[in-house]
Protein backbone atom coordinates (compact mmCIF):
# COMPACT_ATOMS: atom_id res chain seq x y z
CA UNK A 1 0.00 0.00 0.00
CA UNK A 2 1.24 3.08 -0.74
CA UNK A 3 1.42 5.61 2.62
CA UNK A 4 2.34 9.15 3.14
CA UNK A 5 3.89 9.70 6.91
CA UNK A 6 3.80 13.47 7.43
CA UNK A 7 6.46 14.25 10.16
CA UNK A 8 10.31 12.58 10.72
CA UNK A 9 9.95 12.94 14.79
CA UNK A 10 9.82 9.81 16.82
CA UNK A 11 5.86 8.98 15.67
CA UNK A 12 6.88 9.30 11.96
CA UNK A 13 10.04 7.40 12.51
CA UNK A 14 8.56 4.48 14.32
CA UNK A 15 5.46 4.28 12.21
CA UNK A 16 7.12 4.86 8.96
CA UNK A 17 9.73 2.48 9.84
CA UNK A 18 7.44 -0.57 10.94
CA UNK A 19 5.14 -0.05 7.96
CA UNK A 20 7.62 -0.20 5.26
CA UNK A 21 9.50 -3.00 7.17
CA UNK A 22 5.71 -4.75 5.98
CA UNK A 23 6.31 -4.13 2.54
CA UNK A 24 4.69 -1.46 2.40
CA UNK A 25 5.79 1.90 0.12
CA UNK A 26 6.00 4.85 2.75
CA UNK A 27 7.11 8.47 1.72
CA UNK A 28 7.98 10.11 5.33
CA UNK A 29 7.36 13.72 4.89
CA UNK A 30 9.34 17.20 5.76
CA UNK A 31 9.11 20.53 5.16
CA UNK A 32 13.05 20.63 3.69
CA UNK A 33 13.94 17.24 2.38
CA UNK A 34 18.12 18.57 2.11
CA UNK A 35 17.73 19.75 6.42
CA UNK A 36 16.28 17.10 7.35
CA UNK A 37 18.67 13.96 6.15
CA UNK A 38 21.21 16.49 7.58
CA UNK A 39 19.68 16.26 11.06
CA UNK A 40 22.61 14.91 12.92
CA UNK A 41 21.41 15.94 16.37
CA UNK A 42 18.57 13.76 17.69
CA UNK A 43 15.15 15.34 18.76
CA UNK A 44 15.33 14.41 22.24
CA UNK A 45 18.10 12.81 24.46
CA UNK A 46 17.74 9.26 24.16
CA UNK A 47 16.85 9.23 20.36
CA UNK A 48 18.87 8.34 17.21
CA UNK A 49 19.02 11.49 14.73
CA UNK A 50 17.26 11.46 11.61
CA UNK A 51 20.34 10.65 9.90
CA UNK A 52 20.79 7.75 11.41
CA UNK A 53 17.47 6.69 11.34
CA UNK A 54 17.11 7.17 7.78
CA UNK A 55 20.88 5.39 6.95
CA UNK A 56 18.98 2.32 8.90
CA UNK A 57 15.54 2.60 6.96
CA UNK A 58 16.45 3.15 3.28
CA UNK A 59 13.28 1.81 2.08
CA UNK A 60 11.50 4.93 3.58
CA UNK A 61 12.02 7.04 1.04
CA UNK A 62 12.15 11.18 2.06
CA UNK A 63 10.09 13.67 0.84
CA UNK A 64 8.17 17.00 0.77
CA UNK A 65 5.30 17.11 2.79
CA UNK A 66 3.71 17.51 -0.44
CA UNK A 67 5.27 14.37 -1.94
CA UNK A 68 4.52 12.26 0.84
CA UNK A 69 0.82 13.59 0.92
CA UNK A 70 0.49 13.02 -2.92
CA UNK A 71 2.28 9.52 -2.52
CA UNK A 72 0.01 8.09 -0.09
CA UNK A 73 -4.01 6.43 -0.76
CA UNK A 74 -3.94 6.39 3.16
CA UNK A 75 -1.78 9.70 5.15
CA UNK A 76 -0.84 9.42 8.82
CA UNK A 77 -0.51 13.06 10.79
CA UNK A 78 2.30 12.56 12.75
CA UNK A 79 3.75 16.17 13.10
CA UNK A 80 4.22 17.79 15.62
CA UNK A 81 0.87 19.52 17.06
CA UNK A 82 1.66 23.40 16.88
CA UNK A 83 3.03 22.69 13.58
CA UNK A 84 0.30 20.67 12.23
CA UNK A 85 -1.98 23.02 10.21
CA UNK A 86 1.36 24.90 8.72
CA UNK A 87 2.75 21.15 7.50
CA UNK A 88 -0.97 20.08 6.30
CA UNK A 89 -1.53 23.68 4.06
CA UNK A 90 2.31 22.37 2.88
CA UNK A 91 1.43 18.98 1.89
CA UNK A 92 -1.27 20.92 0.23
CA UNK A 93 -5.54 20.39 -0.27
CA UNK A 94 -5.25 18.82 -3.66
CA UNK A 95 -2.72 16.16 -2.41
CA UNK A 96 -4.94 15.41 1.04
CA UNK A 97 -8.54 15.32 -0.76
CA UNK A 98 -11.05 13.03 0.20
CA UNK A 99 -8.12 10.63 1.91
CA UNK A 100 -8.34 8.99 5.02
CA UNK A 101 -5.82 11.19 7.37
CA UNK A 102 -5.19 9.56 10.56
CA UNK A 103 -4.26 11.92 12.63
CA UNK A 104 -1.99 10.86 15.80
CA UNK A 105 -1.26 14.65 16.82
CA UNK A 106 -1.53 16.00 20.08
CA UNK A 107 -1.74 20.04 20.64
CA UNK A 108 1.24 20.13 22.69
CA UNK A 109 2.74 23.81 23.91
CA UNK A 110 6.19 23.61 25.44
CA UNK A 111 6.46 27.45 25.53
CA UNK A 112 6.05 27.45 29.65
CA UNK A 113 8.19 24.90 29.67
CA UNK A 114 7.58 21.27 31.11
CA UNK A 115 5.00 19.65 31.40
CA UNK A 116 3.33 21.13 28.29
CA UNK A 117 -0.04 22.39 28.27
CA UNK A 118 -2.38 22.38 24.88
CA UNK A 119 -2.13 24.85 22.71
CA UNK A 120 -5.93 24.08 21.87
CA UNK A 121 -8.30 22.11 24.11
CA UNK A 122 -11.81 21.76 25.85
CA UNK A 123 -14.49 23.69 23.43
CA UNK A 124 -12.32 22.32 20.30
CA UNK A 125 -9.28 20.24 19.68
CA UNK A 126 -6.68 19.88 17.04
CA UNK A 127 -8.30 16.97 15.50
CA UNK A 128 -11.14 19.84 14.82
CA UNK A 129 -9.42 22.24 13.34
CA UNK A 130 -7.55 19.68 11.01
CA UNK A 131 -11.24 18.52 9.91
CA UNK A 132 -12.52 22.28 9.43
CA UNK A 133 -9.19 23.37 7.47
CA UNK A 134 -9.44 20.47 5.09
CA UNK A 135 -13.61 19.51 4.89
CA UNK A 136 -13.28 17.37 2.08
CA UNK A 137 -10.07 14.86 4.29
CA UNK A 138 -11.46 12.29 6.54
CA UNK A 139 -9.90 13.08 9.36
CA UNK A 140 -9.40 9.84 11.95
CA UNK A 141 -7.94 11.20 15.20
CA UNK A 142 -6.50 7.89 16.74
CA UNK A 143 -3.26 6.18 18.87
CA UNK A 144 -2.31 10.22 20.40
CA UNK A 145 -3.10 8.29 23.53
CA UNK A 146 0.07 6.36 23.52
CA UNK A 147 3.77 6.43 23.07
CA UNK A 148 5.16 5.72 19.04
CA UNK A 149 6.51 2.05 20.87
CA UNK A 150 3.47 1.14 21.62
CA UNK A 151 1.42 2.44 18.93
CA UNK A 152 2.96 -0.31 16.54
CA UNK A 153 3.60 -3.01 18.93
CA UNK A 154 0.31 -2.92 21.44
CA UNK A 155 0.81 -6.01 22.88
CA UNK A 156 4.10 -5.10 24.26
CA UNK A 157 2.37 -3.58 27.47
CA UNK A 158 0.15 -5.72 28.85
CA UNK A 159 0.03 -8.34 26.62
CA UNK A 160 -1.95 -5.83 24.57
CA UNK A 161 -5.11 -5.75 26.95
CA UNK A 162 -5.86 -2.03 26.72
CA UNK A 163 -7.41 0.23 24.95
CA UNK A 164 -6.85 3.30 21.72
CA UNK A 165 -9.77 5.36 20.41
CA UNK A 166 -11.25 6.61 17.44
CA UNK A 167 -12.81 10.14 16.64
CA UNK A 168 -14.26 10.90 13.20
CA UNK A 169 -17.25 12.53 11.27
CA UNK A 170 -16.96 9.61 8.82
CA UNK A 171 -17.85 5.88 10.10
CA UNK A 172 -16.31 3.96 7.00
CA UNK A 173 -13.22 5.78 7.60
CA UNK A 174 -12.97 4.73 11.10
CA UNK A 175 -13.77 1.37 10.45
CA UNK A 176 -11.02 0.94 8.02
CA UNK A 177 -8.59 3.03 9.96
CA UNK A 178 -9.79 0.33 13.14
CA UNK A 179 -9.00 -2.91 10.52
CA UNK A 180 -5.63 -0.93 9.41
CA UNK A 181 -4.36 -0.59 13.14
CA UNK A 182 -5.30 -4.34 13.36
CA UNK A 183 -3.86 -4.98 9.68
CA UNK A 184 -0.20 -3.02 10.06
CA UNK A 185 0.37 -3.40 13.96
CA UNK A 186 -1.84 -5.93 15.83
CA UNK A 187 -4.60 -4.24 17.49
CA UNK A 188 -7.72 -6.28 18.15
CA UNK A 189 -10.40 -4.97 17.13
CA UNK A 190 -11.68 -5.01 20.55
CA UNK A 191 -9.35 -2.66 21.70
CA UNK A 192 -10.42 0.34 19.65
CA UNK A 193 -12.96 2.26 20.65
CA UNK A 194 -15.29 4.60 18.65
CA UNK A 195 -15.48 7.75 20.43
CA UNK A 196 -17.92 9.64 17.93
CA UNK A 197 -17.33 12.66 16.14
CA UNK A 198 -14.28 14.63 15.32
CA UNK A 199 -15.46 16.60 18.36
CA UNK A 200 -14.81 13.52 20.54
CA UNK A 201 -11.13 14.29 19.72
CA UNK A 202 -11.25 16.55 22.35
CA UNK A 203 -11.27 13.95 25.14
CA UNK A 204 -8.83 11.97 23.70
CA UNK A 205 -6.45 14.87 23.19
CA UNK A 206 -6.95 16.27 27.05
CA UNK A 207 -6.06 12.82 28.52
CA UNK A 208 -3.11 13.64 27.58
CA UNK A 209 -2.74 15.92 30.13
CA UNK A 210 -3.13 13.21 32.65
CA UNK A 211 -0.87 10.58 30.38
CA UNK A 212 1.85 13.05 30.30
CA UNK A 213 1.67 13.16 34.49
CA UNK A 214 1.10 9.05 34.59
CA UNK A 215 4.44 8.95 32.20
CA UNK A 216 6.34 11.11 34.91
CA UNK A 217 5.19 9.18 38.13
CA UNK A 218 6.09 6.05 36.34
CA UNK A 219 9.23 7.21 35.01
CA UNK A 220 8.61 5.55 30.78
CA UNK A 221 5.76 6.10 28.41
CA UNK A 222 4.90 2.04 28.10
CA UNK A 223 1.97 2.10 29.24
CA UNK A 224 -1.71 2.63 28.18
CA UNK A 225 -5.15 2.45 30.02
CA UNK A 226 -7.81 -0.15 29.78
CA UNK A 227 -11.30 0.43 30.40
CA UNK A 228 -12.95 -1.81 32.56
CA UNK A 229 -16.34 -2.58 33.41
CA UNK B 1 -14.94 9.51 62.67
CA UNK B 2 -16.94 13.21 62.26
CA UNK B 3 -16.92 13.79 58.95
CA UNK B 4 -18.41 16.88 56.90
CA UNK B 5 -19.51 16.14 53.30
CA UNK B 6 -20.12 19.65 50.90
CA UNK B 7 -23.23 19.11 48.76
CA UNK B 8 -26.53 17.31 48.59
CA UNK B 9 -26.21 16.04 44.97
CA UNK B 10 -25.53 12.41 43.69
CA UNK B 11 -21.89 12.55 45.06
CA UNK B 12 -22.54 13.86 47.82
CA UNK B 13 -25.92 11.64 48.74
CA UNK B 14 -23.86 8.73 47.96
CA UNK B 15 -20.72 8.84 50.00
CA UNK B 16 -22.75 10.73 52.99
CA UNK B 17 -24.53 7.87 53.12
CA UNK B 18 -22.31 4.92 52.85
CA UNK B 19 -20.01 6.72 55.59
CA UNK B 20 -22.94 7.01 58.02
CA UNK B 21 -23.73 3.68 57.47
CA UNK B 22 -20.13 2.52 58.57
CA UNK B 23 -20.88 4.47 61.84
CA UNK B 24 -19.36 7.75 61.17
CA UNK B 25 -21.37 11.13 62.34
CA UNK B 26 -22.02 12.46 58.73
CA UNK B 27 -23.36 15.85 58.19
CA UNK B 28 -24.09 17.03 54.74
CA UNK B 29 -23.82 20.63 53.94
CA UNK B 30 -25.88 22.40 51.84
CA UNK B 31 -26.46 26.25 51.16
CA UNK B 32 -30.20 26.47 52.77
CA UNK B 33 -31.16 23.47 54.62
CA UNK B 34 -34.50 24.21 54.94
CA UNK B 35 -34.79 24.18 50.82
CA UNK B 36 -32.97 21.14 51.01
CA UNK B 37 -35.14 18.99 53.11
CA UNK B 38 -38.00 20.42 51.01
CA UNK B 39 -36.69 19.63 47.68
CA UNK B 40 -38.87 16.95 46.38
CA UNK B 41 -37.94 16.69 42.97
CA UNK B 42 -34.87 15.07 41.85
CA UNK B 43 -31.83 16.46 40.71
CA UNK B 44 -31.48 14.10 37.68
CA UNK B 45 -33.89 11.87 35.83
CA UNK B 46 -33.84 8.50 37.76
CA UNK B 47 -32.36 9.80 40.81
CA UNK B 48 -34.07 10.42 44.00
CA UNK B 49 -35.03 13.59 45.57
CA UNK B 50 -32.95 14.63 48.63
CA UNK B 51 -35.92 15.12 50.80
CA UNK B 52 -36.63 11.04 50.07
CA UNK B 53 -33.20 10.26 50.54
CA UNK B 54 -33.23 11.91 53.71
CA UNK B 55 -35.87 10.25 54.96
CA UNK B 56 -33.49 7.42 54.35
CA UNK B 57 -30.51 8.34 55.66
CA UNK B 58 -31.65 10.15 58.83
CA UNK B 59 -28.57 9.20 60.79
CA UNK B 60 -27.14 11.68 58.37
CA UNK B 61 -27.66 14.85 59.54
CA UNK B 62 -28.29 18.05 57.21
CA UNK B 63 -26.51 21.34 58.63
CA UNK B 64 -25.29 24.32 56.69
CA UNK B 65 -22.23 24.12 54.46
CA UNK B 66 -20.67 26.31 57.61
CA UNK B 67 -22.14 23.66 60.10
CA UNK B 68 -20.60 20.55 57.75
CA UNK B 69 -17.46 22.09 57.81
CA UNK B 70 -17.36 22.89 61.10
CA UNK B 71 -18.25 19.36 61.91
CA UNK B 72 -15.53 17.58 60.44
CA UNK B 73 -12.30 15.90 61.01
CA UNK B 74 -12.13 15.38 57.71
CA UNK B 75 -14.34 17.25 54.81
CA UNK B 76 -15.38 16.11 51.51
CA UNK B 77 -16.07 18.73 48.33
CA UNK B 78 -18.89 17.10 46.79
CA UNK B 79 -20.34 20.38 45.59
CA UNK B 80 -21.25 21.29 42.03
CA UNK B 81 -17.79 22.39 39.78
CA UNK B 82 -19.17 25.85 39.20
CA UNK B 83 -20.37 26.41 42.77
CA UNK B 84 -17.45 24.99 44.66
CA UNK B 85 -15.69 27.93 45.55
CA UNK B 86 -18.62 30.15 46.61
CA UNK B 87 -19.71 27.13 48.58
CA UNK B 88 -16.34 26.59 50.59
CA UNK B 89 -16.49 30.46 51.03
CA UNK B 90 -19.85 30.12 52.75
CA UNK B 91 -18.45 27.00 54.65
CA UNK B 92 -15.72 29.39 55.93
CA UNK B 93 -11.99 29.41 55.97
CA UNK B 94 -11.88 28.95 59.80
CA UNK B 95 -14.08 26.22 59.36
CA UNK B 96 -11.70 24.60 56.83
CA UNK B 97 -8.73 25.60 58.92
CA UNK B 98 -5.99 23.15 58.18
CA UNK B 99 -7.92 20.17 57.61
CA UNK B 100 -7.77 17.52 54.70
CA UNK B 101 -10.64 18.40 52.03
CA UNK B 102 -10.69 15.82 49.98
CA UNK B 103 -11.82 17.58 46.25
CA UNK B 104 -13.90 15.54 44.09
CA UNK B 105 -15.61 18.16 42.17
CA UNK B 106 -15.45 18.55 38.39
CA UNK B 107 -15.38 22.38 37.18
CA UNK B 108 -18.13 21.04 34.58
CA UNK B 109 -19.63 24.05 32.32
CA UNK B 110 -23.02 23.01 30.92
CA UNK B 111 -23.99 26.55 30.00
CA UNK B 112 -23.33 25.57 26.46
CA UNK B 113 -25.68 22.69 26.74
CA UNK B 114 -24.16 19.12 26.98
CA UNK B 115 -21.91 17.54 26.77
CA UNK B 116 -20.18 20.21 29.17
CA UNK B 117 -16.85 21.65 28.55
CA UNK B 118 -14.93 22.94 31.53
CA UNK B 119 -15.01 26.03 33.50
CA UNK B 120 -11.30 26.00 33.91
CA UNK B 121 -8.69 23.62 32.29
CA UNK B 122 -5.73 23.06 30.69
CA UNK B 123 -3.19 25.75 32.89
CA UNK B 124 -5.18 25.72 36.02
CA UNK B 125 -7.82 23.43 37.52
CA UNK B 126 -10.09 23.86 40.19
CA UNK B 127 -8.07 22.15 42.39
CA UNK B 128 -5.43 24.46 42.26
CA UNK B 129 -8.17 27.10 42.59
CA UNK B 130 -9.72 25.45 46.00
CA UNK B 131 -6.03 25.15 47.50
CA UNK B 132 -5.01 29.17 46.33
CA UNK B 133 -8.57 30.55 47.56
CA UNK B 134 -7.41 28.31 51.40
CA UNK B 135 -3.82 27.77 51.39
CA UNK B 136 -4.31 26.38 55.04
CA UNK B 137 -6.50 23.67 53.71
CA UNK B 138 -4.77 20.22 52.86
CA UNK B 139 -6.66 19.56 49.59
CA UNK B 140 -6.17 15.93 47.97
CA UNK B 141 -8.23 15.53 44.53
CA UNK B 142 -9.24 12.41 44.29
CA UNK B 143 -12.44 9.68 42.95
CA UNK B 144 -13.33 12.59 40.68
CA UNK B 145 -12.56 10.25 37.59
CA UNK B 146 -15.21 8.29 38.45
CA UNK B 147 -19.46 7.68 39.19
CA UNK B 148 -20.43 7.91 42.24
CA UNK B 149 -21.52 4.30 43.03
CA UNK B 150 -17.96 3.52 41.92
CA UNK B 151 -16.37 5.68 44.30
CA UNK B 152 -18.12 3.94 47.12
CA UNK B 153 -17.49 0.26 45.65
CA UNK B 154 -14.87 -0.51 43.49
CA UNK B 155 -15.18 -4.16 43.52
CA UNK B 156 -18.57 -3.44 41.75
CA UNK B 157 -16.69 -2.80 38.31
CA UNK B 158 -13.51 -5.16 37.08
CA UNK B 159 -13.34 -6.79 40.49
CA UNK B 160 -11.53 -3.32 41.55
CA UNK B 161 -9.09 -3.91 39.56
CA UNK B 162 -8.50 -0.28 38.26
CA UNK B 163 -7.39 2.87 39.26
CA UNK B 164 -7.80 6.37 40.61
CA UNK B 165 -5.58 8.59 41.25
CA UNK B 166 -4.65 11.45 44.68
CA UNK B 167 -2.94 15.33 43.67
CA UNK B 168 -2.15 17.64 45.99
CA UNK B 169 0.35 19.62 47.72
CA UNK B 170 0.95 17.54 51.50
CA UNK B 171 2.15 14.21 51.18
CA UNK B 172 0.98 12.97 54.66
CA UNK B 173 -2.52 14.23 53.64
CA UNK B 174 -2.79 11.86 50.49
CA UNK B 175 -1.16 9.16 52.47
CA UNK B 176 -4.13 9.35 54.53
CA UNK B 177 -6.76 9.98 52.13
CA UNK B 178 -5.16 7.27 50.57
CA UNK B 179 -5.70 5.10 53.64
CA UNK B 180 -9.27 6.42 54.23
CA UNK B 181 -10.37 5.25 50.99
CA UNK B 182 -9.21 2.14 51.71
CA UNK B 183 -11.28 1.86 54.93
CA UNK B 184 -13.89 3.47 54.35
CA UNK B 185 -14.94 2.18 51.16
CA UNK B 186 -12.26 -0.82 50.58
CA UNK B 187 -9.79 0.33 47.65
CA UNK B 188 -6.89 -1.10 47.73
CA UNK B 189 -3.43 0.76 48.32
CA UNK B 190 -2.15 0.31 44.61
CA UNK B 191 -5.33 1.11 42.90
CA UNK B 192 -4.60 4.80 44.31
CA UNK B 193 -1.64 6.74 41.77
CA UNK B 194 -0.39 9.31 43.44
CA UNK B 195 0.47 11.93 40.59
CA UNK B 196 2.37 14.44 42.54
CA UNK B 197 1.23 18.47 43.33
CA UNK B 198 -1.95 19.59 43.35
CA UNK B 199 -1.18 21.06 39.68
CA UNK B 200 -1.63 17.49 38.44
CA UNK B 201 -5.51 17.91 39.21
CA UNK B 202 -5.21 19.63 35.68
CA UNK B 203 -4.41 15.86 34.36
CA UNK B 204 -7.54 14.37 36.57
CA UNK B 205 -10.15 16.86 36.02
CA UNK B 206 -9.30 16.91 32.01
CA UNK B 207 -9.46 13.40 31.55
CA UNK B 208 -13.15 13.80 32.55
CA UNK B 209 -13.75 14.94 28.65
CA UNK B 210 -12.53 11.77 27.68
CA UNK B 211 -14.83 10.21 30.50
CA UNK B 212 -17.81 11.28 29.53
CA UNK B 213 -17.30 10.42 25.62
CA UNK B 214 -16.56 6.75 27.01
CA UNK B 215 -20.02 6.91 29.27
CA UNK B 216 -22.45 8.48 26.39
CA UNK B 217 -21.09 5.30 24.16
CA UNK B 218 -21.41 3.03 26.94
CA UNK B 219 -24.43 4.28 27.79
CA UNK B 220 -23.62 3.34 31.59
CA UNK B 221 -21.35 5.25 33.92
CA UNK B 222 -20.00 2.13 35.99
CA UNK B 223 -16.81 1.86 34.58
CA UNK B 224 -13.20 2.83 35.23
CA UNK B 225 -9.95 3.15 33.84
CA UNK B 226 -6.64 0.83 34.17
CA UNK B 227 -3.26 1.63 33.84
CA UNK B 228 -1.58 -1.03 32.33
CA UNK B 229 2.12 -1.54 31.62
Amino acid sequence: MNIGVLGTGMVGQTLSGKLASEGHEVVIGTRDVDRAIARTEPPRPGMQSFAAWHEENPEVRVGTFAEAAAHGEILVNATSGTGSLEALRAAGAQNLGDKILIDITNPLDFSRGAPPSLSVSNTDSLGEQIQRAFPEARVVKTLNTISAPVMVDPTGVGGGDHHIFVSGDDADAKAEVTRLLGEWFGWRARSVIDLGDITTARGAEMYVALWIRLMMGRGSPMFNIKIVW
